[in-house]
C-alpha cells in the first residue's frame, strides 16, 4: 500500500553537540519541546556531524603532520596540507585527485568528496570525520528512540555528497537502523501486466534527501522526523546502497 | 527560514494516459478528487512518463529497423535489437556500453541508462521516450495549474536514475518550471562564523525523490504534490542541473 501522505519536520533548538554529550536525550529533549506530534512510525534522520561532533571524530590540525604527498598536492591547489593529509588517511582509495578536488572512498566504502571530511560547522581549527561505524550509530540512537518513545522507529544517518554527471549536492544515507535501504520491485508487474526487470528504489537516500530540505546547512536543524511512510522494520544497513565494484562501471 | 514542517502527497486515481490526453485536465480533476487540501504554495512533482505519453513520446518497436550496431550489441547480450537501436537514436554520446548496460548521455545531455528509454509502464510492443523539452512540458503544466488553483504552483517532471557507486535508483529533476533548482548556501555562515565554500544543495532533486516515497513504480500514482516547502518563485531549469563537461571528472 502507498502512503496518502508523508510529513517531514525539522527539530529545532538542537545546541551544538560536543564530544560525549548524549545525542539521543538531546534530540529527545529537542523533540518533547517542539510541539511534534506524530502518532504512528517513525523515522529520524540525523545529520552526520552531530553524530561525529558526539562521538569525538574530530581532528584538530594543528596536531597533523603531513606527508610529501599531502604538502605537493596542497601546494599546487592552493590547500591546507593538514587538511589533505586528513582526508588521504581516511581513503582507502582515491578515486580522483585532479584540479583541486579529492574523490575518495572512505574506509567504509564511501564514495565522496574530501573521504567525508569536513570544515563546516567545525569548531576553528578542526576538521569532523565520518563517524566509524554509521549502521551502529544509527542502531544506538534508535534503541534509545524506540525505548522512550514506544513506537516502531528507524534512523538515518544522513550526509551531503556530490555525484557525476549532475550539479548540486543532495543528502544520501550513510548509515541505517530499523528498515531496508530499498524498495524492490523486481518481480512485481506494471499496469500492462509487464514484469519489472531492474527497478530497485534506494528509499533510504530518497528519505536523506527529503530531510535536508528541511534541515538545511546554516539553520541549526540537524535532525529531521519523516512519519507517515510505511516501512517495515528489517535490518537494513548503509552498507548496502554501496554498489560492489564488479557492478560498478565508474570505477 | 527554514520550514517547519512538509507534506507530500501521492495522487491517485490518475487513469492510464494516452497520446493527446489533457494531462494537466487529469491532474486537476485528479486533485479535486482526492480530498487533498492545501492553502499554500504547491509544487506539482509528475512522472516523466506520463508526461511522455500524454506529449506522444511513444516508440513501436516493430517499426524501429536496428543498425548492424545495434544488431550486434544486442545479440552478444541477448537484447532487443530495436531497443538498442531506439536508445542509440536518443544518444548523442555513449558513456559506457559494458556488460548488458547503455550508460549514455541524452541529446538533452542527462546521463543515464538507456538514454532514458523505457519499456515499464508502457503498452505491449512499445518502449517511451524522453519528452524532447522537458521544462517546456513543466511550465506548461505550471502554467495551467497556478490558472486554476490561483496560487504559487512550481512543477518539476521526475525520472527514475541509476548512479555511479551507490546501489539503487532514485528520482531525479528532468523539468523544472517556477522554482530554482538549488539552494545556495555559498557565502552563508555556519554556526561557527566559518563562510561556506562549496555548498550547493541540488532541492529539486531531493523534491523530486520525496515525491517518489509516495509514487512507488506499480501502484498507479504518476504525481505527487509537495506542500510546505517555502521556495521562491524563480524560471529555474533541469538543464541546470546537467553538470558541465569541463566541471565533470566522470565523463
Amino acid at each position: 500500500m502507498l502512503p496518502s501522505g508523508i510529513r517531514i519536520w525539522g527539530l529545532p533548538k538542537i545546541p551544538e553537540i560536543e564530544p560525549g554529550m548524549d545525542l539521543a536525550e538531546t534530540i529527545l529533549a529537542a523533540l518533547a519541546q517542539s510541539g511534534i506530534s506524530c502518532t504512528g512510525s517513525m523515522i529520524f534522520v540525523i545529520a552526520q556531524k552531530v553524530v561525529s561532533k558526539a562521538e569525538g571524530c574530530i581532528v584538530r590540525l594543528q596536531d597533523v603532520v603531513p606527508s610529501p604527498q599531502a604538502l605537493a598536492w596542497a601546494a599546487k591547489y592552493r590547500k591546507d596540507a593538514r587538511m589533505v593529509e586528513t582526508v588521504l588517511r581516511q581513503s582507502r582509495r582515491i578515486v580522483r585527485m585532479d584540479r583541486g578536488v579529492i574523490i575518495a572512498e572512505t574506509h567504509h566504502g564511501f564514495v565522496c568528496a574530501n573521504a567525508g571530511v569536513d570544515a563546516s560547522n567545525a569548531p576553528a581549527g578542526t576538521v569532523i570525520l565520518l563517524p566509524p561505524d554509521p549502521d551502529r550509530s544509527a542502531e544506538q540512537l534508535r534503541l534509545r528512540f524506540e525505548r522512550e518513545l514506544r513506537r516502531n522507529v528507524a534512523v538515518i544517518l544522513s550526509d551531503t555528497f556530490g555525484r557525476p554527471w549532475r550539479t548540486g549536492l543532495t543528502n544520501v544515507a550513510l548509515g541505517i537502523a530499523g528498515l531496508s535501504p530499498f524498495i524492490d520491485y523486481r518481480g512485481q508487474v506494471d499496469s500492462f501486466g509487464r514484469t519489472l526487470q531492474s527497478t530497485v528504489l534506494a528509499i533510504a537516500d530518497e528519505l536523506a534527501g527529503a530531510a535536508e530540505l528541511v534541515m538545511g546547512k546554516t539553520g541549526g536543524v540537524p535532525a529531521a522526523i519523516v512519519e507517515g511512510f510505511p516501512f517495515v522494520a528489517a535490518a537494513g544497513s548503509g552498507k548496502d546502497l554501496i554498489r560492489p565494484a564488479e557492478d560498478d562501471l565508474f570505477r
